[in-house]
């Protein structure tokens, strides 16, 4: 239910592309780049537009409204080659080190870790981009892990795995404290799959 | 050693106040409106002084520089009766569920909540303040805490626990995604306790 609530936002078959995708990707393009460098709220249709050099209008067409295009720049990050699911499948006992290996290798990333960062930037002082960020987290990983944590309550466990996720993110790029904020990759997995991994074991 | 740099900063011994103490008090009290209600770079020494009744001068007397300042207000949401330290004495195998009641008791209290809003708005966009609050996450809690992790890398397994903690702050405050955003503190400590335990379990 959950990936289809996300998937009828995103609405790619696995078929051939459809005419219009080349133009989808470069509004895409243009509106990671916006929303990345200037956080959400003052990066306007027109501004992505004139990047993609396509009028606005064909932006509402193809996305609707500039909420539903931001979903669509922040899902690659998770959901690109299906990283997510992908990731949540298999031996649920090494799962936190998957999920770790994903994390990392997501905020690592030059231009995720941009635009994770202007998401925050806007998020604590523009309360449309933490409607947003909050529908995209709902959306595109509590609904997806709550699966895989069987019990009481699971939804709440799943926003605390969230919000562990998020910590990382923020101790590391926003508060920047040692040693979380330099740690190699290799190291930050090694240490934080264990702690992940206490979400889903019995 | 971390225990005698904050000290240091808050210099107050357990006898009879000196004279001075209730400026003191007042200066912190409107340092801790201050920041809370226009975060950390909006809020100079003279509008501090201003509302304390205090000339900045004084200010400067009692507590050095601005920084050293916000340190004084963050310090008594943590550190109060002693509050960190006391929660981290005794039975080890406990000690997640003393932790989750201590901080979801910090971030629940109004003052200490609307404190912690106004540093995560300056803290995502100025670095100024980015640097304060390293400082302060670095000395009043990780420096604590490092002690009651046995074993290697403790700084940064300390610093992994001190992100699950901000993430906690961030996802319920900040991003407010559901349910931890309006779960009661009862069931949020519930499900927090065992966590935070984990990094202590042996």
């Amino acid at each position: 239910m959950a990936m289809n609530g996300v998937n009828s936002i995103s609405g790619k078959g696995a078929g051939r592309r459809p005419a219009g995708d080349n133009t989808k990707a470069k509004i895409i393009a243009a509106a990671q780049k916006g929303f990345a460098e200037n956080g959400y709220d003052r990066t306007s249709m027109r501004q992505i537009g004139s990047a993609a050099g396509v009028d606005a209008a064909l932006i509402v067409h193809y996305f609707g409204t500039k909420q539903k295009l931001f979903v669509e720049t922040m899902m690659p990050l998770f959901d690109g080659p299906k990283q997510l699911p992908h990731t949540l499948e298999g031996d649920i006992h090494t799962i936190g080190l998957r999920l770790a290996t994903l994390y990392v290798g997501i905020i690592t990333n030059p231009m995720s870790q941009q635009l994770m960062q202007g998401m925050f930037r806007s998020v604590s002082s523009e309360e449309q981009a933490a409607e947003m960020l909050r529908a995209f987290v709902h959306e595109a990983i509590i609904m997806r892990i709550i699966q895989y944590l069987p019990g009481p309550n699971n939804e709440l466990r799943a926003t605390i795995l969230g919000a562990q996720l998020i910590g990382v993110f923020v101790a590391r790029y926003i508060v920047k404290v040692e040693p979380i904020a330099s740690v190699d990759s290799a190291e930050l997995i090694e240490y934080l799959a264990p702690q992940l991994q206490t979400h889903f074991a019995k």
